[in-house]
């Protein structure tokens, strides 16, 4: 959601304000460049709306998705504890301020392209300025709860591992990201060449990178680490933006090997020294890389490559080129790294003193899909919503239902019991709610596997049999002392019988005790809230 | 499944008879033009299979994409009910019969294309016609099983909500949709200036409806909904993709706005007026936002966009045109609505009352997986079926097996007992149908974590130390009465045993009563299927 | 894991070697053009490094991505039992060796491009290739432990299905592959008509493939299997590569028909003829129907298409060209199948009798994410790592915590006892440390959803009330005989405590008896090793 609204919200404050405080307007009649602001900032002005006829569309919507890049960084390393409407305001003023200013310096024909500081697609322009966003956010919004341990002087002495949800979709969406940097990179080539050589370069570093850091992780921690080497692929990536055009394979090779190792290194960094919670490795990756693959092009470059001649840049340290290009960079980069702390640090503060920027411990540990955004899960796995007309419904569909089901008589010999029933899933809500009404409230209920023997024709799968028929059911269990088991058992069967296989059965089993934990009160005190929880 | 197979059976209709019927044949060797019937529909003819030397190949593809979008998103709003079968035959004629003829219209040449009706990339060719489809299948087909709760004159009281079951998936697929529009709205275009500005209009208006929509359903829900916004998206792009070349960036972002309030509009309309069920929003997607983006057309229609001198249209009212256009659309769109809603209504009619729209409410229950596909869910997890030789491999494979492996008396105290066990997932079909032979087939298995101090190396997790181990296992319980507990323990223990720690444990609980939801019967009746079941 | 590293090591050995072996070189000024050596490799040579200004760049990445597929399509043969060190090496040495040597004979100017052998896109020299390796890895590898039974001959009796995992992650790849292979295909046409001939024919033949797998799995197995459809849309691309630019619709169609058969063919012989376990059918996807498309250029050539003209070659034998193409085909076919098998079993074979091919039955049993990577899983669901600080941070955000919280005497009245606590999940791992430490160590957890009622204001989803509010829970089971239940229940209350509502109950069940199945044991013996396991 928040990496949705960082491209739409982007959007519309790139239409509104950003893409003028970023772009120079040429007018197509008389020719004339509006200026900017002494070379600070585009001309503010909205020839989006008053002069479409005669706009520069792709420009729009080539840099618009540059700006976009820029927000959706910060998201990473600010997640699960971070507000969704604190976010919402503070993606907007990275689309609509942060980045268009400091982009027109490089790209809109502002100071930084008049000195000759050089970044092709963005190493420092997005990957550096979302990084520090994403560092100085994580900062100040605090580590997750449990990620580190402290001692009683508040030292920390421990930091804890969250394993990622589903590295599949984490795959996944490198492997996306790795695509669309060929777009990324290669569109602003302008000729044949330049672009096979940013294909060759944007190729190479990040394949470099992940070997490396399969490597090294291997040889430090024992196993070759799955996501670090995701991470590293894109920490190659990163560091290749800025000199992909001026680079050559060798040069792309190197830039990629040390990136492969300085995202293991800042991922240590922030979780063992700067004690930041970081955990996707954002800053590792985009701030560490975009430094790293700026400074590269006052390193790498060199004529050989064929986007040399229209960069209008000296070759770099490595290449003979003297350390001209390399103090460019590192003063084009100061600029940059300015700017963005200071302003950055200011949003950030000015939010956490009004709105806030964390939600409560309670949401964070609940997950913010249900207080934010009122949903229980988002993998909602499957539906336990069936509800009491369904009877109906399945009447009308033709299935028998009971006229008259004796319920037969259960005594409990114990204080407390467990009940427990294994049904149908489609029955719980109604089930639940006829419990609701005779005074059940705690109920725990889970996915089980109902294991029957199938007689007659088997399932094929690819052309070779199933055999073992493994049916969804619910368990629910219902622990009571107050309410009369035999009641319990009267109203689920009513509500479970169908007439057919598969109804399913309830078992009573004797408690000796029950412990409530939060009043300590034991036995049927214990469970005395049933009714009134 | 069905999406996959909207694609192929509709390509295979495409070739037979699809392209015939849209497209208009050129002759490469005179020249002349296929004037197909009286302006209604393509000339059929085969000339894919005889004239392949001069046909045109890339208008075949280009127009089958857009031929089997607009099938497949029928799928969605009759999703988790139509049988399979059903599905692929009116899938067929939709891509071979309704979308070709009514396509040809507007793109081959047609009358409506003569009348100066314009649709640039599909809002009434491909949405209006693919939402009508989506609205008049799920009317037909009946809401799911505790959609809607009914009083007892059949009233609807109640609307129900069904979580999505994944929107991470759910996200992703609207990213690659909203990807895949620059290629849908940009592969008409015909010089780089009318290419821009479709890009242009194609990022602003889904975005801004997504703005829209998230600030709506925070206001009317109290939480931004993220699935609603999701579907925002959608409609955004679909509203903008007949003006997307007519229309500049303030007709963009109004044409926008309006689709974020018409798509949350559009599904509670469903739910609460229309009480049609539509799983996923197709006919709020499709059906209104088509509608509303054709005839957006006669409101924002402007000749400063660059697109609007080859449309050869009037502007829209908005921008001076008058009411002209307007009229077109709304003209032109009459005629494609007629079409549509009587002939699927004839092909959803004759299909129902032969041979049937939808699976019978047991299949809806049990999941479409596993009555239509013979899979027992698209969600393994995983695989519970090693099996008897599993030993004799294991023995190859250097594990100890059991000479002699004693088991001990057990006798249980009360008249019915619950049987633990708790082993490794590997083990489960042996025993499964060891317990089989000895009469027990009523088991209930659940995944657990079994959790065990691990002294020595430690695993690493992105350079720091996971501490805690959870190995799967599975937990097996058995209710008997009639099978001696000893028996189980016997048998179970014959298979578990390996020799190595982590064979698991078995436990005994007495337990109380048996009820048996179907029959009534309690005590060691309700378990006296136990062999027979 | 396997298929980045294919990528990444692959682009490694790429600029190494391969490119080398695989590519002639131009002198750009002299304008001769490297030879190789007797046609059979490239001249070995560093000139990515040397030479780069006057570099092919394009030809480089763009034969980088051709040899890299051929790398992947081994990984899926040799599934869920490889190791992965091997696994690096082998993917090393085809991207590096076997690939580069073979396809320099038919893309690299080499002796069978000179016989007029004809394979576009790669059916052998990419699909093939990848095959015969897969086929044979997978045969010396052995099958998956339990996925055949054998008698005690060692006949094999009966063959299991092992359902996919995840058929919507599936049928993604599936698409985005098929997405892929218009690239793929396409990136050779150098003119527009035989771009858009290679469209259609790479859209025809996978489209009849799937319908053709629809319907014959559907008559065979009396369902419609969808893995298996998945498969044959994948077939039918494989097939048509090579053919792509020289058949038309007709041949397209009859290519895809057929191949939709023989990859359902190919699975069923690999099971029950071959017995070798394939997992994902990489063998008759790739191996079977890159046969049959180098073959089919034979049949299928005709002049009508537009790429054949420059292709070089004379029409198939269906279009009246006799056996002069079948027989080329044939040819080159023999070589690079003998090629292929010869270098990949000598790399294989050395490869198990050195370092070994298989991880050990332990590991495939848990998973190869756990001993080959140090993850627990790749789908971690739910992190159970908040640790014991928590409380202090659970402090600073203003939850009150215990200051005396008497905890009730309870006396178990069985000789072992179960312990169920039904409690919040991010208390999990304070919890299981604590119990640790009074020597509890075999614990059993699951993730359960705990149900309340929640009066006043509800969640929406799209607008429609969600009723039902499961709460994510876990449930701890302690099965104890040594340590006593006051114990653990005191150390339970002390760590759960908050004193807010939710802090979860304790119960106690009586056990009847209790076995260990290693040893037999049974009664308090069999959880002797509570405070020593």
């Amino acid at each position: 959601m928040k990496n949705l609204m960082d491209f739409c919200i982007g959007t519309v404050m790139w239409f509104l304000i950003g893409a003028s405080f970023m772009l120079s307007y040429t007018d197509p009649v008389t020719g004339e460049v509006s200026k900017g602001v002494w070379s600070f900032l585009g001309k503010p002005g909205f020839s989006v709306f008053s002069k479409y006829a005669s706009f520069d569309f792709s420009g729009f919507v080539f840099n618009l998705v540059f700006c976009a890049t820029t927000a959706t960084i910060v998201s990473g390393a600010m997640a699960e504890r971070t507000k969704f409407s604190t976010y919402c305001i503070f993606s907007a003023i990275i689309s609509g301020i942060v980045y268009p200013i400091e982009a027109h310096w490089t790209w809109g024909g502002g100071f930084l392209a008049q000195w000759g500081f050089h970044d092709y697609a963005g190493s420092a322009c997005i990957h550096l300025v979302g990084g520090i966003c994403a560092l100085i956010g994580a900062a100040m919004l605090g580590p997750r709860l449990g990620k580190f341990s402290k001692d009683k002087n508040g030292k920390i002495t421990k930091v804890h591992a969250f394993p990622g949800h589903n590295l599949t979709i984490g795959a996944l969406g490198v492997f996306i990201l790795w695509l669309g940097w060929y777009g990324f990179n290669g569109a602003a080539a302008t000729d044949l060449a330049t672009l096979g050589s940013v294909f060759l370069t944007t190729t190479v570093a990040p394949a470099v990178a992940t070997v490396v850091a399969m490597i090294f992780t291997w040889a430090k921690y024992k196993k070759p680490d799955v996501s670090m080497c995701l991470n590293a692929s894109l920490a190659g990536l990163v560091a290749i933006t800025a000199p992909c055009d001026v680079a050559d394979c060798a040069g792309a090779a190197i830039i990629g090997a040390v990136s492969g190792l300085l995202v293991v290194w800042g991922v240590w960094f922030l979780d063992y020294k700067l004690h930041i919670d970081d955990p996707v490795g954002a800053s590792a990756v985009h701030l560490c890389n975009g430094l790293w693959g700026t400074i590269a092009v006052g390193f790498f470059a060199t004529k050989d490559a064929p986007g040399f001649a229209t960069a209008g840049i000296s070759e770099g340290l490595f290449y003979g080129g003297g350390f001209s290009q390399l103090a460019k960079q590192f003063g084009g980069m100061a600029v940059i790294i300015l700017w963005t702390v200071v302003t950055i640090s200011i949003v950030f503060y000015v939010l956490k003193k009004t709105i806030g920027l964390r939600v409560s411990a309670e949401e964070e540990i609940l997950g913010l899909d249900k207080l934010e955004h009122g949903i229980d899960s988002s993998y909602a796995g499957f539906s336990l919503s069936y509800s009491e007309e369904e009877k109906e419904e399945a009447a009308e569909a033709g299935i028998a239902l009971p006229v008259d089901a004796a319920v037969p008589v259960v005594h409990s010999q114990s204080a407390i019991s467990e009940v427990v029933i294994i049904t149908r899933r489609e029955k719980f809500d109604a089930l639940k709610n006829a419990l609701n009404k005779v005074g059940i409230t705690g109920i725990t209920v889970s996915n089980v596997m109902g294991c029957g023997a199938q007689k007659g024709a088997s399932e094929f799968y690819r052309g070779s049999p199933v055999e073992i028929h493994l049916l969804p059911k619910i368990k629910v269990e219902i622990f009571v002392a107050n309410v009369p088991v035999q009641k319990i058992i009267e109203v689920a069967r009513k509500i479970l019988y169908t007439g057919h296989i598969g109804d399913g059965k309830i078992f009573v089993l004797g408690v000796e005790s029950a412990v409530k934990v939060r009043t300590g009160e034991s036995g049927r005190l214990a469970l005395a809230d049933e009714s009134q929880k």
